[in-house]
């Protein structure tokens, strides 16, 4: 029934993000605003932030992270934006996106012509366990939480189905983590900024120290293959195929299309965006796929009259190391099963053809989930503007993607991003 | 700089709610079936379930009310409309509102031409002290509830101000009360559908039956003015100045202007929309007004190009009994320290010339938190299509309008619907 064509076009001409990481002792609202201030400066022409008329904050869940819900006016206020209109979006890990989605479709009503949308979590306050546990809230918890599972077990089930299916080398996880630590080496506000031989050392010279014996790695393969430094989560996952615990924030700036050019020497214009919602995993048709990505890309594709060949540069959502694979099928970049192959021979790295996580991704980069999707698009900001230092891109890319999960697939939203 | 213009105009034609109140082990999924029927049954011409587009849900806190978050792509899959897009919207108790107005704005930018909109909520499953500190999440915890503060406690300090600044009366709140549930007792969903007669009358009898000593209350006030039948919550506010704890749910179906009357033979049109943020209360120069609600009324009324004086029908957020006052005042109905003296006259009864809330409103109906503000809208879909029975407002009203707050006043949602 519907036209799938917005009233008119949007346009991001600022982003900003706060370094991923732990911040003991700071308080959410803090983190923030580091990220408000660099989405500030990242403005070409700069702007008076009063011009901002409406806050959109993807936030997961504040309610069981620090006992504080009603996040949006109070990031709202701390930035000095009130009395604007602030509204919290959650869709799980996939809220970011759905926020940013919600901002381009308050731009595209007409009602407003400059709308602002941040993502913001602080996860480290809570023991370990209990963040486990809140992540799983995202589950249906009736039929799947409440029986035992956890995303990490969720995910491994998922990784069985696929190496099963498809007869994969399980040894491809390992090189999937491997890579993203090798790009988000390259990222400064990357939570962890160390290749995995880095690591390894530091291992090695910490064990020294301590006059413990020190472990005998000959490579970072084997490191990774050590149940003492890669210790298994749930069967085939082991801890280097996890995305970490997060604290962070990023923040964007939209604009009608029409004044992108006011703000901004190199603006992105939002080409494409697609969302879907899905049962959860319990009650669904396949473990190797997410059905909701592939109807979201095919939405986005469609609306930005691409295909995924045109695409440039890609953040997707790795929440664990399989769900990059995946990803990476559901998006059309490779057919279902020929996704591990890729991993495999290295297309997915920065130094191959079909460059995937630039940024680290949320495994290396960090997930702090209700801003992981809206630091994907920071990522796509550097990128399309030649802007991301070491580990730009080559070629010039000109479009980007970005791919963000929630829960196992109950929601993906896809947006698709053109610097022209 | 904006045109504060919709794209393109957004009716409701169809609007539906479970009965709110206790639903012991019923899940919330269940409930939402429950207003989603209804809904359903409600479009005058029917249509087929499968041309809804998109799904928002207004939910406070799934995640501290039952460890459920994500509740948006569950609650559509239960329903049957996924794989359709869902969207969790939080802004503490103005969920439902928020979502609305996200509704609206994404019929407005042209993508989706049909998108329900749904609000839910069960807070029954936590102790009593359990939902006071989840409900006190929504407060700015480092300044408010850390040091003591709670939700009752907040609004008795705006009533003490009241008082103090206006010399008002504080007999006023129990005559609030007293007319909410005069209303409620008309409204076959309310929580209360009982008058304080009729609870007064249940407790004699109850005590009869027990062989306890019956109370000897000669009239409502006089057992509204007895500490054992109505205590102190937070002083001036007694417990009968105090919206329950509740579970429901309650859903509406937007489209485009143009396709409304393929559906319904009295649509109501979404002529008019605000929102609003503000520091929270420790924070704010007024405690006898709700600058958010001032403002989200006056940007309402001018897209609607109304005045106060054209509204027929009314549904305010009193979660306590001076909320409602000082809402009667936000919103032009009565001048700044007028609003008491209306109540106590009796104007804004049903029998009098400003009813306000006649659904009973949050105090008689039932407050389930993130469904509130979409059961408001249900009530003035009855009110406008001269659908309400008993408690239909006399005159066949032609426009009505909804306040919804969020905290004390960090978030205020007004939306005004016509019928043509």
């Amino acid at each position: 029934m519907s036209q799938r064509k917005l009233g008119r076009g949007v346009a991001v001409v600022g982003a900003g993000m706060s370094k991923f990481g732990c911040y003991n002792g700071m308080a959410t609202r803090d983190i923030f605003v580091e990220a408000y201030r660099e989405m500030l400066s990242s403005v070409d022409r700069g702007f008076d932030p009063h011009d901002i008329e409406a806050v959109y904050i993807g936030n997961y869940s504040g309610d069981l992270f620090e006992g504080q819900a009603h996040m949006a006016p109070l990031m709202t206020d701390w930035v000095g934006l009130a009395p604007r209109p602030a509204t919290r979006v959650e869709d799980a890990c996939a809220s970011g996106s759905a926020a940013l989605r919600q901002g381009m479709l308050a731009v595209a009503s007409g009602l407003y012509d400059m709308v602002m949308v941040g993502g913001v979590e602080k996860m480290s306050e809570l023991p370990t366990e209990r963040v486990t546990d809140t992540l799983a809230t995202a589950s249906d918890v009736i039929y799947e939480a409440a029986v035992g599972f956890t995303f990490p077990a969720l995910y491994a089930a998922m990784a069985t189905a696929y190496l099963h299916e498809y007869g994969a080398d399980p040894e491809v996880f390992l090189q999937v983590g491997y890579k993203n630590h090798e790009h988000g080496a390259l990222n400064p506000k990357a939570q962890f900024g160390q290749r995995i031989q880095e690591i390894m050392e530091a291992r090695k010279a910490s064990a020294a120290r301590k006059g413990l014996p020190i472990p005998e790695w000959k490579d970072e393969f084997e490191f990774l293959h050590d149940p003492r430094a890669n210790p298994y989560i749930a069967w085939p996952l082991r801890l280097y195929d996890c995305s970490p615990i997060s604290d962070g924030a990023a923040v964007v700036l939209l604009v009608s299309e029409d004044l992108a050019r006011r703000f901004s020497d190199v603006p992105l214009y939002i080409i494409g965006s697609g969302q879907a919602s899905d049962a959860a995993t319990h009650d669904r048709s396949t473990l190797t796929s997410l059905p909701a990505a592939r109807r979201a890309a095919r939405q986005a594709y469609e609306m930005a009259r691409i295909t995924p060949q045109d695409v440039d540069a890609v953040e997707v959502h790795d929440c664990f190391t399989i769900a990059e694979i995946i990803a990476s099928e559901d998006l059309g970049f490779f057919a279902p099963g020929e996704g591990w192959k890729a991993a495999e021979d290295g297309v997915t790295s920065l130094k191959g053809n079909r460059p995937i996580n630039s940024s680290g991704g949320l495994k290396s980069k960090g997930h702090p989930v209700g801003a992981s999707g809206v630091g994907q698009v920071v990522e796509i900001w550097h990128q399309l503007r030649g802007e991301a230092g070491e580990r730009q891109i080559p070629g010039s890319p000109a479009i980007g993607l970005t791919h963000n999960v929630g829960g196992t697939g109950q929601t993906c939203v896809v947006n698709i991003f053109e610097r022209r």
